[in-house]
């Protein structure tokens, strides 16, 4: 397979756009014991590959992990054509009515049946600070995030 | 979603389960400037869900990381039913003819020219420690690996 570098430019918008038509996206956080820890999870919202929302229950592992470390990354691919991407960033963890409402819907109402305002909802915003993409045929390209 | 949890031999027999219908995984690796890393990869073979194999290149950022770090976590999960499984563990890279022999498949032949014998492979042996079953209906439960 012949590499090729691809400009930040190129590299960020592919990732964008691989993004937005996938619904799962790969979790990875520092667990326990010195381990990474990953899951899968829907993004709610995402503003390009700089900030990505996403729920979770106050009781999630994530938290406790997210509360000592907020250091995540999240790689995402197309089965079909096999590009992925990988950003690294940081993780807020958000309990305010704003983002509570920002990200709101009603699909969530299975989890979360008090809406918006459920006790149990937390809000968690990525703010990625640099990202990959590599595409099948060997183009790949790194990008930072201002 | 009423949360139960199953015995440790029946959380890993559905992990096990689980991971033999799928071809893809997610391994993730504690990466560069503390955050962890974390990409899709198809394991060559597995022994139940204490051993997987998979193969990799030289001069990949995954041997970087796991020369620095040898922790681990492996995901899966069944897009269908929702299903998932989490492996921590550690990853020896390897590179003995046995080894690279035990795993070889001529699917590899288009990455690796130069066959079982190829300078630029390595071969992963991630070996986990412990475990987590989780299904949609809400059952769970964690296992050791001795």
């Amino acid at each position: 397979m012949k590499e090729r570098e691809i400009p930040q430019k190129e590299a960020r918008a592919k990732a964008e756009k691989l993004l937005s038509g996938i619904k799962t996206v790969f979790l990875a956080t520092n667990g326990s014991h010195g381990h990474p820890n990953v899951r899968a999870m829907m993004p709610l919202l995402f503003e390009g590959v700089e900030t990505l929302w996403f729920s979770t229950e106050l009781e999630s592992s994530k938290i406790i992990e997210l509360v000592k470390d907020d250091k995540a990354a999240v790689f995402g691919y197309s089965p079909r054509s096999m590009s992925t991407f990988r950003l690294w960033g940081n993780v807020k963890i958000l309990d305010d009515l704003v983002s509570r409402k920002h990200v709101w819907t009603d699909a969530l109402k299975e989890r979360f049946p008090g809406g918006a305002q459920d006790p149990n909802l937390r809000i968690l915003r990525f703010n990625a600070v640099s990202g990959l993409f590599s595409g099948k045929d060997g183009h790949s390209g790194i990008f930072e995030i201002k």
